[in-house]
Parts: C-alpha cells; structure tokens; sequence
C-alpha cells in the first residue's frame, strides 16, 4: 500500500485548513495512512494514536505492549513510547514540535476525552479542531491495491462458506454453523470474522441481525448465512439463504423476488448515478411484488478497511457513486412468523457498470 | 435480574440531580437496567439507546432489526422503532414526554454525537447534562442473581480450559491453543470469549498481552493461557501457567513465589481495606524474593459484565472495598527472554474475607 502518498494527501488537507497537525485514533484510519495493525479493546482503550503534522514524519504514541509490533508494521513512523497515559505524552511531543492547532476526530473521540485534552492542550496555548469524517472521505475511493486486497478477501470468504456448506449435514444448530464458519475463516488465514456471523434458520431469518442460537437446522426450513472476514486488513461480506431439503412454493417464490431485486440494483449501478437511485431500482421489485413493507433497511453499504462505510444505498443518500468504490447489493424479504431472504454481493463501481467481486452463485438463480 | 430496582435506583440518582431523565447507550450499562442484549457494532452503530425518565417506565429507542429481539428480552420496556435515527426519535420523545434536562454518558459519547444533541435538543430548550461512571458506579456491587451468573461463567470456562488441558498434545502452535479454546466455549454454550484469548509459550510468556502465534509447543517450556468467556451476559476471567513436560528448578522456584504472592493476596482480601492495601500484601511477597521489577501491572480488576472494571487492586486505587465486589487476584513475574508467569482467579469480596468462585486448581500449588 502506498501510505507515502496517503500521508501527503491529508498533509495537504491538514495546510489547506492552515492546522498545525492531525491526530488520528480511529484503528481503521490510522491503519490506511501507515500500516499499524495494533487492535484497540473498544474506544477507551486505545492500542496509539497516530500524531500527523503538517509537514515531516508522522508520530506513533503507544505503550511498551505494541513496540515491537509497531516498529514491525510502520517502519517509516516515530514510534512513542508512553508511560502514563497518552495524553500527557501528545501535550509534550507538541510542544517540542512546536505545534499550535490540532484537527482531532471529533466521530472518534469521546466526549469526555475531548474535554480533558481541551484543558491540558488549553494551558499550551494549543488549539483544537474537530473534523467528521475527513479521512473516511479519503478511504472511500479505492485503488488499485485496495480492490485487490479485497477480492482477495471475498475469495477466502467464499472459499469457506463453500467448505462449511458442502459439509452442512454435519452442523445440527445454527451456533454449530456459525462456529464452522468461524473456526475455518481463521484456519485458513483470516485475522477473523469482520462481524458477528449470522446464522439463522426457519422463522429466525425474519431477523436481519439474530444471534446464532441452539435453533435446529430442518428439512424445509430455510437457512441464512451472513458472513464475511478480515483479510489482510480488507473486509468481505455476503450473504446468501438456502432451504435445507426442497423449499415450498411461497420460499420459492419470494427468493425469486429478491434475487430479481439484486439483480435490478447491479443494472442501475455505475459511476455518476446517486445511491438512493440504486436503492429505488432494488425497491421497485419488491415493491411491485407487493413486499415493500417487508423490506426495512438500506439496499448496500461501503466495505474497506471497515465492513460498514461509505457509500451507501439507501433512499436517503443522494451523492453521486463514483469510479473505485466498493458496494454491497443486499436486498431483503423479512416476514414476521414465516421467515427471511437476503442476498449479497460485494462490486466495484465502474464507469460504465460494475466490477463483481463475488464468484460463488450457490442458490442465487433458482 | 431485579431490573424494577435497578431502574428505581437510577431515578432516584436522577432524581437527586434534578434532572428530567438520562439516556444509557454503554451496551453493558443498557443490559444492566432492562436486559436488553442488543450488540453494538462499535459505538457508531448503536442497537439502541435506553431512556430513563425520573419516573416512570423506561424507553427503548432502536431500529426494526432489532424489534423482535428487544421485546423478547425487555418487556418491561417501552420499545420505540426510529426509522431516520436515534437523534430525532429522542427529540420527539422528550418533547411528548414533556422532559426539559437530560444526563448523558460523556465516556460513551462521541464529541461529534454530542455537539449534534446539544444542538437538536437547545432548539427544544432541553439541557445537558454530561456524567461520566454513574452506572458502572451501581453495577460495582453485584447482588445474588449477578454472582450466582459469575459463578456459572467461571465454572464454563474452567470447564472448557480443563477440556482442552487434558488434550493439550493435540495442539502444536499457540494459535491452535486459543483456536481450541475459544471454539469449545462456543460449543459449550458460551456467548463469546471475554477477550480475546491469551496463550504464550516460553519467552513469548514475558509479554503480558501476547497475541497467540505459530510458536510451537515444546518440552520444558512455560505456557500462560489468560482465558474467560462470557455467559449470560456476566464474565469469567482465569489465568494458568504451567510447562509442557518437567520444569526446571528456576521455573518451579518462580511458581512459587507467584502463587504465595496470590495466596498473600487472599489473606488481605476482606470489605473495608483499600484496593491499594491488598496489592501491597501480594507484592510484597515478589519484592522480597528480588522479583519486584518484573511484575509491572496491578494486582487485579473487577469483573461483571465487563471483564474490566471497577474495583482495582492496584497501588494508587485507594477507596475500600465493598461487601459484593468481585476481583481477580492475578501476581506475575515477567523476566524479558526467559519467560512469565502469571496465575489468576476471581473472587467475591465478604465482609471477613473472600468467597473464591473458581475451583481449578491445576498447578496452582506446585
């Protein structure tokens, strides 16, 4: 990954908003601009925080745990040591830096600890400025290396959902599944899932979001499968449903629906149509069908270093796609009772058209 | 769970503030006060957030995804299904509830939420209230149903570590260690693990926070499992050392003094004496013998339904400890390229003494 030339991007935004530095906390951020891996234990305990200035080398604070792996994975970043905390190590190496103002993540940064670093940053002198969003604007737009990053990432994905499926008369709960599923992303070489897996079975699939539970796979009963895993930093996701045995005439028939929904949003997807448009097209299907109301979230989502990120298909996104990012086609069918269908895929947004970055058709056209 | 008092006693927090409610979204916090298990996919993307007006019911603000799954587990609970948002959601809710205060959690609340809640609710002329800790102060105190769920989670994980134990000479690496490991929870009905698994062998034992790698088992080497799961909602924390085949005299001669540290530790574990109080009695015991600087962490932490939590038992935590609490006891001796050992377990604090809620004792008195 070029982190060179990420580096002088924000560098050049940091001059544009005439700051003096960034500093950088969230984990996939800091990642994308100069390769640390380090994990955080959720936001209160952060694994370092990456100190842009405007101009020169980029600074690493992190503690004696993460040296090595740190020294490893950003060999062209200062590495900080701290001792007592973050904070009063950023106070210090600012003023020997002779920074003045400092644009922080204001959609990273508690507010709690917002306050505190405005009082210790305020006895120097030094001011502050929040941004939302500025370098996930940055990440959205993929290059080259990125897209690959995440075919590769899809194609593991695929690899083990298709182990896990060809083996499935093994599995006799939804938790069993999901735990296949899990185990072998990381036996053959995911970092690990990029969500929770979800498995869910008969009337449970009318929950886009259930926990796998001791619910038992049965002939005739649908079954989806929500999965995706963190491969070299790159997120997959997809998602398919499938009836153990042979499906009933109404499974048949709405499967058919959503699957002709995805295949409606991946006609209207190209560089310069607005997301909400994609979204409509999906919807329409399922509308005309007679489902709309079945069918409560977003057509897709941005995937990347983050399994959720910009862009997004939904009625409510009004930007316009462009060349290079990454979308998900996801639409739905979810009826209280009786059950559910999703289907995903991950694309590229191309000029004219899509890039698909999935292979497997494992119950897509039936 | 008595939920009903757990609210009560909020309002009456909330009451003496004079406030009008406050809004819970730490995920632990919600599931303290309702039950309410709904996960957060990182603190962006909030599975709901719990009002608490001063009197009254509570309300549950949260999407469609999870409906089913709220109802279900908090019927107590006013559910509300927003469609454009928490945020707008809540400003009509406080409007038709006639609320003119909210308190808000400052340490899980991003800076960006917050500036844009201010905004929201000042033009509804609804104040603010930042507050940091007011819940994680009430769950610090566990009752009989919350140890009685502590019990069971360490138990579990006592079972799950003795499984693999007695298996051990079908692992070769560490990473298939923590793999068998966390993979038998799942199977054993554990939501998750705790955090994720710790298992260093030899010198990779000097890392207190090692990330389980390709480094192969061997004869008369150290190995430290740091394991827990968690269990309805309530954590289990244990660590082990021990060597694969026969330990040398130097190894055997550290054990020990790591396990009378421990033992020191128990002895000065009663309600009234500070934290700091009984990470004296157990240091002492590795100061005496020359090992001080080799043990550079705190004594031990509460657990509950987070596995880090208040108490500490540590040199600088020094308010005293309450009938209720729950810590870990955890000395260790780090020595940079030989080794570590660490032994763990946790404990209910009595009034004249401890309860210990594990019954493992492999290797603990060698």
């Amino acid at each position: 990954m070029n982190y060179k030339k990420r580096l002088k991007r924000l560098q050049a935004a940091i001059q544009r908003r005439k700051q003096g530095a960034m500093l950088v906390c969230q984990p996939e951020n800091r990642r994308y601009l100069c390769g640390y891996c380090g994990g955080d234990h959720g936001i209160s305990e952060s694994s370092g925080a990456l100190l842009v200035p405007a101009r020169g080398d980029a600074h690493l604070i992190t503690d004696f745990r993460f040296k090595l792996q740190a020294e490893m994975e950003t060999p062209q970043t200062q590495i900080h040591i701290h001792k007592k905390g973050i904070l009063p190590y950023l106070v210090k190496l600012l003023t020997e830096l002779d920074i003045k103002s400092l644009i922080f993540e204001s959609d990273y940064t508690l507010h709690s600890v917002a306050r505190k670093m405005e009082e210790a940053l305020g006895k120097k002198k030094i001011s502050m400025l929040p941004t939302e969003g500025l370098i996930e604007k940055m990440r959205v737009i993929k290059d080259k290396d990125e897209i690959d990053a995440l075919r590769e990432s899809v194609r593991l994905n695929e690899q083990v959902f298709e182990k896990i499926y060809s083996s499935l008369l093994d599995c006799e709960t939804e938790a069993d599944v999901a735990l296949a599923l899990e185990s072998t992303m990381r036996q053959m070489g995911a970092e690990r899932p990029s969500f929770d897996t979800i498995v869910a079975t008969g009337a449970r699939g009318a929950l886009p979001h259930a926990v796998p539970g001791a619910n038992k796979l049965e002939n005739g009963k649908s079954l989806t499968i929500d999965m995706g895993l963190v491969l070299n930093g790159y997120c997959s996701d997809m998602t398919r449903t499938f009836t153990v045995g042979k499906p009933d005439a109404k499974y048949m028939q709405l499967h058919r629906i959503v699957r002709k929904a995805q295949l409606a949003g991946m006609e209207a997807l190209r560089a310069g149509v607005t997301g909400a448009s994609v979204d409509r097209a999906a919807r329409k299907v399922i509308d005309d069908a007679g489902y709309g109301k079945y069918f409560g979230h977003g057509l897709g989502h941005g995937v990347g270093l983050a399994v959720h990120e910009e862009p997004r298909l939904s009625p409510s996104w009004q930007k316009k796609l462009q060349v290079g990012m990454i979308v998900t086609i996801e639409p739905g069918i979810y009826i209280p009772d009786w059950g559910g269908i999703r289907l995903e895929d991950m694309f590229v947004v191309r000029e004219d058209g899509y890039e698909r970055l999935n292979n497997n058709d494992t119950w897509l056209n039936v």
